[in-house]
């Protein structure tokens, strides 16, 4: 029995959105592991992940079921092509959480190094844009999505700075090699998690807009603009 | 004037070898730039990654171009879709290429710490997998790309020894800290390529089998099989 494209939409949303949400769950646990140094809690990563996972593949297929049965055009045309590499990217989010609680086991089974916090600020920057960028998904808020990939280059500085820190404790004392080298992977991947929410952010304006962003496409020719009348050009 | 669908189907998928040779020569030009010390080749790579860029743009609007144009079914439709994912890999393919880049720049102004060997050999491991998982795709040749997901191992194997060797550099003389940070966040981002190149043999045996390998899916339920004619289910 064939559902109405509307109701699909609609669903094709809400399981973005419930991946969106897991994959912000994810990060905060495994930071939240590390921070504890709580092996137990760190292990439970590993599982949400492969839900995450799953979740990935119910979408790409229902895009492809979208595309297939319903044929759509323009403004839902660009929304479904933007799901498949939205969820693309909130997969990639899943995995820099299982390698933070990775970073988390080996820490917790050693000394601690200092109390943290510029890594929960960091993954409160990283999980917030990612948040900020679902949101404007949902609302096709294009205005939102592109103040958030100024937001990207403020997480970049807290993680160069952490990264000097952290260099610096090293040299100082060779004993604490092995732990600072983890928090410096833990920082990069909080990083990675903030260019994974900007890649959506991209995406949303793409979908808003039908204006190709990614890239600084529009420092080099003042905007890429996609008209709908004209997908078929050589 | 409406150019034969199948013209171009095989228009996209020269973009897309065009755009994985480029991917994979990033990739080689920025170890040499490590290797040889050679400033002046880490920074063409900041080019040719702006080159790489452009190419998933052009690409991404071709996928959307065919999709509202031919509205394509089945294997067509699932290659479309793949090609949407597999530039978007590739793209992240020449963001490492440019992270390697910027170690080359940073290390060159510095001391050698040891000739590289094993970045080499990882480089070599990683972007042949690429230049495999390419092929694969234009073959649609699913037997190669599952063999594939096995050579991602190697790499990670690599990475791990050469991140004990590394961490034992810094330990014994710290000195060399630095440095040898650089050369683990390399190897960090060639295991990366391989995962990359790894996504695009998963869409491979996806085109060519509608057989979804991702994330072991087959281990938990004895294969996903998408069936064409069931794509519409609720």
């Amino acid at each position: 029995m064939e559902r109405h494209f509307d109701q699909e939409l609609e669903d094709l949303k809400g399981q973005l959105l419930l991946m969106g949400g897991r994959s912000e769950a994810i990060v905060q646990k495994s930071v939240e592991a590390l921070r504890r140094r709580d092996a137990a809690l760190a292990r439970e990563v590993f599982d949400d992940d492969k839900a995450i996972d799953r979740l990935e593949i119910a979408i790409d297929e229902r895009c492809v079921g979208l595309l297939a049965l319903h044929q759509p055009l323009a403004g839902d045309l660009r929304f479904i092509t933007a799901a498949l590499k939205i969820s693309n990217d909130l997969e990639r989010v899943g995995d820099h959480g299982v390698n933070i609680a990775g970073s988390a086991l080996r820490l917790a089974a050693l000394p601690e190094l200092k109390p943290l916090v510029d890594i929960p600020r960091m993954t409160q920057m990283a999980s917030g844009m990612l948040r900020d960028a679902l949101d404007a998904f949902v609302r096709r808020d294009a205005a939102t999505a592109r103040r958030l990939c100024r937001r990207d280059d403020e997480v970049d500085d807290v993680n160069r700075q952490l990264f000097r820190e952290l260099v610096s404790y090293m040299i100082e004392d060779p004993a604490t090699i092995t732990r600072a080298m983890e928090l410096i992977l833990v920082a990069r991947n909080l990083e990675r998690v903030a260019d994974l929410a900007t890649n959506i952010a991209e995406e949303v304006v793409f979908i808003a807009e039908a204006r190709i962003i990614k890239h600084h496409a529009e420092d080099e020719a003042s905007g890429v603009t996609v008209d709908d009348d004209d997908f078929g050009r050589a």
